[in-house]
């Protein structure tokens, strides 16, 4: 069936569905939309299902770009699943199962080729809403006029072209559903305590933040065997959800009165948490995080802050320059949990597929294309981890 | 002559040569003071001979505490060799070769176990003018008035007290002139860039300030292998200087016009440095620091921004918010190097026996205890990296 779909469509435009959000905050409409044959260094993918991130939802509501206008027409959408189609299939062969993955990864810069980044220096990660190599768009709508990319995948189609840059082969046993989750949000939050903090068995987790990100980075910590995984979240249903994914203890931060987070965290620990995780996105939270590390009278300390959650662009972190000297903790930022998208998503895949990581627990709910709305609702209201959203369901 | 001296002094007052520092930026006055034996948990040290570190002329300039007021009478001085007089010897011996250090070392403390810490929990490093455990001085002049003691240390004088937490045994065989550098300020440096930092072989490293602290931190990087390490200075003397230690490249930060240091190493370094050590104290170089560390576009880095110098207390580190998370930058203080006293102080003096750290390039003048006012001098004109004061020559 694949083969002959494929070589049907190779080197011509495809007409398929997408969901095309045409203003921000405005309804996604399902539209017909030509795709573009993949030009050198691309490959166009066929989309098995995507999961709604909450990077989606923010891109979505832009009114206004942070330095430049919002982009719309375009198509959003990053967590996805797909196979090959074939045009330009480079060292990737038609019908093999691949994520498109935000986050570039050329194989051949000097950062790629180092251990120390994940971050491509030859693609560098722009939120460029055009394709990395020539600046133009592979989206059309039935007027002609162009439709922007996304985060570099753009899976709310049932086609899109995507850089080989940023398109990473998996082993195609992993169930659809589970595998999209890889692409962005799970796997930021398990490589953030895997990799970036490097959490070791035994030792105690405080994670700001039980969204899905937060969730993951619980995941990833039980994974490596913390002996305490303590989530603080304003929503108290967060702990009873917590629970599936390692959380031994919760903190309501509404609920604390005088006391800060970090003050709680610290006499529930005898001193503070060996790793701290901020996964929403506030300032202030980093400083919580960063004063909830293990710190004993003015220094004696020791642990490692992680910053994963986005704020807003014009956001500072304010320190003591005494604290960060004689604090011994380390502040680090963590984009895409510090993984390499060839080189350790696939690691992830097999670790799933052992039943190490425990991913189904992300997807809550499942939607056909039509009902992307519906998805975006889900989320925006808190009653969905990951929905999943299948192309052809 | 040994054994016969201390038996001798045990469980007795001794009078011996002190310089105590009266008032604040007033000359030292060479004095006898009387040393009261040591307490539970203290020993009595014979110092052979101390180096003048920037820290003791800091304090000695103190008019005022940060949050108290200034200590004088006070023996100053806390970079030294001496052995073990008998009294309370603990499980040391009398005759040990001991460096006294001014970071506690307990060994029993949560933090002393831990691989993860340098920073005693037991008796937490607070600058306390007096000893840790009863709160009371050992020294007294010939008034009867009390004197201050200084960072655990206070070896400006023949005989000192010190907790048993604060001193390490290292090999004898060790130059007393080197072995009294490894007490703060060189293995800091060296212990930053080893440990903090753990630069690697090939890796380029850039260093704000090249004092004592700095050309540390290049010897250190050197013996680790760094192929390239650029000191940033605004005295150009220290670029002949820094080559003895490593320095490869010089930049005078005065003299750069329009561009940043930061722009420059940029430039010199395509892209940026592995590791960028601040050993200035001075909050805006820790700024310029962590942009001088690998960042290609707006992202797209790694890196460790190492902060070693002490700034004021008030001062503040401001970091926007999405360059953390996104530039894959670590920032990280480092206390006494990250090096734990009692554990990697003698693998330091092995590696000076080899031959491997070169010491030897830090000792610029030598002078008896009386000439103590001098070797203030020489360190305050930038004239001396390490004057070793010896305290019977």
């Amino acid at each position: 069936m694949m083969d002959a779909e494929l070589s049907k469509t190779a080197g011509t435009s495809i007409k398929c569905r997408a969901a095309v959000a045409r203003g921000a905050g405005e309804p996604l409409v399902i539209e017909e939309v030509i795709v573009a044959p993949p030009k050198t260094g691309e490959v166009r993918i066929k989309i098995i299902c995507t999961s709604l991130c909450f990077s989606d939802v923010t891109y979505w509501k832009l009114k206004e770009r942070w330095n430049d206008k919002s982009y719309f027409p375009r198509i959003l959408g990053h967590e996805a699943v797909g196979y090959i189609v074939g045009d330009n299939v480079h060292d990737l062969s038609e019908g093999d199962t691949v994520l498109p993955i935000f986050l570039p990864d050329c194989g051949e810069c000097a950062d790629c080729k180092s251990q120390k980044s994940n971050l491509c220096s030859k693609f560098p990660f722009l939120e460029s809403p055009v394709m990395h190599r020539d600046g133009t768009t592979r989206f059309t709508d039935m007027k002609g006029e162009s439709i922007y990319h996304f985060l570099n995948v753009s899976s709310f189609s049932e086609y899109t072209v995507v850089d080989i840059a940023n398109v990473t082969k998996i082993d195609p046993v992993l169930p659809p559903n589970i595998a999209c989750l890889l692409s962005c949000g799970v796997s930021t939050g398990v490589g953030a305590a895997c990799r970036t903090a490097n959490v070791e068995a035994g030792s105690t987790v405080a994670i700001f933040g039980l969204g899905a990100i937060g969730l993951a980075v619980a995941e990833g910590s039980r994974v490596c065997g913390a002996a305490r995984i303590i989530g603080i979240d304003i929503n108290p249903n967060k702990y009873e959800i917590g629970k599936k994914f390692g959380v031994t203890d919760f903190l309501n931060s509404a609920t604390l009165g005088d006391q800060s987070t970090s003050q709680v965290i610290k006499e529930m620990t005898d001193g503070g948490a060996d790793y701290c995780f901020e996964c929403v996105g506030t300032a202030s939270l980093v400083h919580e995080a960063y004063a909830s590390c293990r710190k004993l009278y003015s220094n004696a300390g020791w642990g490692k802050t992680v910053v994963i959650g986005v704020d807003k662009p014009d956001s500072q972190l304010i320190f003591k320059s005494a604290e960060v000297l004689q604090s011994g903790i380390t502040l680090q930022g963590s984009a895409y949990g510090g993984l390499k998208p060839k080189l350790d998503i696939p690691v992830l895949v097999q670790r799933c597929l052992k039943k190490e990581l425990e991913l189904g627990k992300f997807v809550t709910h499942e939607v056909g294309l039509e009902d992307v709305n519906k998805a975006f609702d889900l989320l925006i209201e808190g009653k969905s981890l990951r929905c999943v959203i299948w192309m052809n369901k």
